[in-house]
């Protein structure tokens, strides 16, 4: 076995126990937006350990030959770490009527996990929930994503904790709050990016377990906010894929902005 | 032959048919500031159908050693892109009195493409139209561009119409409207990136046709604005090489920004 | 012998010579935030001639397997490249007690260089020289970083000046002027990064020589402003790792923002 950390006398992370792998929470999903082969080996053999999700960003893994994505997918699951496509492409699958054959695609390239979401069309609620419970049914885990990425659609937030709630009793693994891949004016974070406080008070309140949900944080002072407020091992989403190492250091009290809290 | 996309229902790309390549249109030009070889060969490889120029930024192809420069351009061209030196060498080389050894090496090296522009220095209308001439006489395809470089110097909106009708009609094959790396306060674009519109309409009025315009356009927002004005071939430019993925996902309604105006 | 630059006409840089390497001034140190094996190749391929130092980001070191690390050190040495780990590793070993360790596991490795900061914990003047010369009396060469990570614990002017004096008269061999991976809110630059005037003259007027100064700048603006006032060969830091050559363009007139000034 190969010595784990080079950095033998480090007894203790200075803010806390971190979960190592496989865990069920402390999730980092990271946002690849198209990276390359050697780019993608490059980031599960430096950091494949602090990694659990990739998401192919957006409907971009339809621009994929068909060989690459299989080869991303058996790549990643070699480091323990599970590949899928954004929730764009669900949707538009669904849109164009063809989500049984997206599932049938997914499958096919050695997909397992699926992302249900409404960021851009509108699904009702009986829609929802039938999409979860085919993918369920054909032993797909699944994500959904609650939010909308238009601003102007702003989904109020007694409306979002309620498909919360309906989504993990539907059989969703894990909920996502959408933060697109800017991190700005979106669900819980305002124009500049900054959580509003009130609002992620009233979902903490709200919600019987925050376990279930991974906050989509592309910014770094979204992250240092979330960790600050969670600890360590708060699930976190849309990394972007050369903040990984920067995203585990945070979480690590191995960066000023956590360790001065130790 | 392998089946090009992985992903079989797609029937028909949501917001309307792209120019596959070879295209005269719908033009993708990449900024690289400085990629290595791994890197550039994984840009290709999961881009290369989306791309059409590489551009070396600045003057940092000076900065090269020549068997890499020329790496670069066979690499490219295996995959249907053509390799250019970014307008501040060309200005370099005119400035320092060497426009013909520059056209030498650019030629020794492969490189077919060379861009004419007078971002930084000054050049007359005659001057400018004898540069073109004499690459074209030797055979390269000319870009030009149009707009200063330094915001106090912004040249105004007529000023830059002409230009692109007498670079036409002198014999390039694209002028490209600066937009710089940042995308910021040049030309059609404000301080915060955005474009102004008046001019923009004006710009459309004056000119018979937009197809030989190339925007740079390094912004989401700037590539949004155009998309949705142009359509999904309009040329674009300076687009950073990890976004040329997202880039053709915005192209092809496979991004919430696109996608929701099908 | 190779040629070294592919643009044989070029027979001066326009804004004046720079100093090739090895070089005790002109110094580029590169932030690496968790760069993969193929990405340190590739960096160090195309642009190991204007790197000297590369810092491995925060206390990240602390994230990589054993071999990992050592492999990264003997790479960039065989670039005439030094890798250092960033000083909040240093600040968290001697918090817990464990320099002595840290230094020993340093030299393990193969790394030379260290650096001294306190810009998270506190150090007394005593405890900084203590650090320094034990690791000088170890045969490492010293970094030492002025300067709070943290905004409201900004170090004065003249408090900074002085630990600039004692630390190069202690026995380091560069002092770092803390930037931060931002370049915002910290020392000498303000909250949208541009750099206080007022307090650059003061330094100026205060030190007998700046050479032995490394600016953490980050940002394109600061290093344009730094090459500006202290010409092409300033020592600069915490550049991106995809901004190598961009940097080097701006030193040396290959970029309209510096060749203007030509």
């Amino acid at each position: 076995m190969e010595k784990k950390f080079w950095w033998p006398p480090l007894a203790a992370w200075p803010i806390g126990p971190r979960c190592e792998k496989p865990r069920s929470h402390g999730i980092t999903m990271v946002f690849d937006k198209g990276m390359g082969m050697n780019n993608f080996q490059d980031l599960l053999e430096i950091a494949g350990e602090y990694i659990d999700f990739i998401k192919l960003g957006f409907g971009s893994a339809a621009l994929y030959r068909s060989e690459m994505l299989a080869q991303k997918v058996i790549m990643a699951r070699r480091y323990g770490v599970e590949l899928y496509t954004g929730g764009t492409l669900t949707e538009l699958a669904y849109w164009q009527g063809l989500f049984d054959e997206f599932l049938y695609t997914l499958r096919s390239h050695g997909i397992q996990w699926v992302e249900i979401s409404d960021g851009t069309i509108h699904l009702s609620s009986r829609e929802r929930r039938t999409l979860i419970h085919k993918a369920v049914e054909q032993d797909f885990k699944v994500l959904t994503e609650v939010g909308k990425k238009d601003p102007k659609k702003h989904l109020a937030l007694p409306a979002l904790i309620q498909q919360v709630l309906e989504d993990t009793s539907d059989g969703a693994s894990y909920v996502i709050v959408e933060g697109r891949e800017s991190g700005k004016d979106v669900n819980l974070y305002d124009e500049s990016g900054t959580v509003k406080e009130e609002d992620m008070k009233m979902l903490i309140e709200s919600l019987p377990s925050l376990d279930q949900l991974i906050w989509e944080a592309p910014l770094k002072d979204q992250q240092q906010y979330l960790i600050e407020t969670f600890g360590p091992n708060v699930n976190l989403g849309n990394i972007p894929s050369n903040e990984v190492i920067a995203l585990e250091s945070l979480r690590r009290g191995l960066r000023s902005d956590t360790l001065r809290q130790a």
